[in-house]
């Protein structure tokens, strides 16, 4: 795979889908009743950093190569080397898969 | 039971819903009139904890196995073996059951 | 009365709605013509505390056994040995009867 | 008068409405065309107290005795001993008539 | 001119609205057009003072006398002798004539 | 021209619409396809300040006799000595020409 | 390129759009089917600076000449010598690719 080329600004992070095909991995099946359907998706890069009131940097819960789950209607979209990727706010995500 | 494969972020908790049948241990009987009906869950994992604005993490009120009452429709659904678990913000519990 | 079962989270308190017949009882009378009707109470358990910004408890207004005025549309309704209980945040009670 | 029996919780004040013939005593006469009519009433009550972030009480703007003007759509009414009360939010008083 | 009987709570102030025919002193015309048509006014009495986080009491920018430009549906209208009066927060002053 | 006789109140500022026929001057022009239009306008007058928390006043970004970009929408227009000024909030300005 | 006329206020930044033929540089294609498209853009100038509480001013993330990704209806748009900009607040700028 080739090197990522954004970098998300403040608290944002870059994520990318996981296939339907590799999401029973891990045992975790998203049931279709559910309202709101969370994605499994990879950490690929995280954000400049989001700046607390005193201007300090507050560190990400997450980090690149997690695996988590993440609001199927959340963040922005964009495609890089045909597979899509999401931009979206840390607070965005659910859950890390491990 | 197999160990939970999904650690919460931030101020988020994993529930796993209580069976119907099981519900009435305890005592308690949610009535049909209720405008918004809490459902008894328990609690399977805490989040990486909540950001106060110091920068520091504050603890969770809820602990791993508490029976807790929680809204019918906060959260997010996720399926695990089977079982329904529910992502949702430790304020959404409304009470510890015990 | 069986002790209750219900501990409310944060700043909920857990009030038992007290019967028509019984709301005479201290001369209030809830007027038919008011939009928003408030209800007598009592109450039966305090929550696990409102946390400040410095990470400290804050202590409740009410205590237990306190007749109360509730808002009829506050809270969520649970049943617990036939009688009906409400888990309702302590803003939203209007004042004590006493 | 008897005694009032509801002490207001937080920054709620109990206030009485003051009678149709009784408000044109000290001159003020609220035109039909204003959109929102604010209505004579008479403090009774003074809440708990209004808490600070600091966890102090802050002290009312208003006390027992006055004379306000209150908006006719703000707070809850009780009736108690046949007079119409209405539990408020002290922000929620317009003004001190005197 | 009597006496103005109110005082207005917190950061509200009391204002006079200034007639048609005395709108043209000072050279400002309100255009037709304006989707908000401002009104002038005179500041006839200050509130009792908007009260910051440390607990002080901070200071108006206006005084009682001064022409202002209020907005048109801003504050609550009252009748003392044969005027209108306007009470309203002094955030919803636009500016000072003169 | 004379001396404008408004002064803006807390973070609001007068400024005054740059004609059709002068806003070619700089170079700008705002395609007629945009969904918020913005116009020229010249600051004429600072307001009194807006205060932070401390109670201290923060200065403004612009000054008098600055070319400035507002939104279309924004303030509220009054008409003086027959040119359109606009009372404004500085948050509203988009931009200094120069 | 002549030198840019418009300096942003606030913690808005002037960005230019990158026209679609030239989008392909970088490798970034944005899918059709995202309900919200970002574009590309680059940085042309940064604002006044976002004031913190304590009224110090905060740095941006972007510099000059940085290409991001922008949300397509974020900001207002303005043209300058044929071309088009757009003045947005920092904190729409989705990314920064490199």
């Amino acid at each position: 795979m080739s090197k990522v080329k954004i970098k998300p600004l403040g608290d944002r992070v870059l994520v990318k889908h996981v296939e339907e095909d590799e999401q029973v991995r891990g045992g975790i099946i998203i049931p279709d009743s559910a309202k709101e359907k969370p994605q499994e998706a990879e950490v690929i890069a995280l954000g400049t950093g989001k700046t607390d009131e005193a201007g300090a940097k507050s560190s990400f819960e997450v980090k690149v190569g997690d695996r988590v789950l993440v609001s199927k209607y959340g963040g922005t979209e964009v495609k890089l080397d045909g597979a899509v990727y999401t931009l979206m706010r840390e607070d965005d995500i659910l859950g890390i898969i491990g």
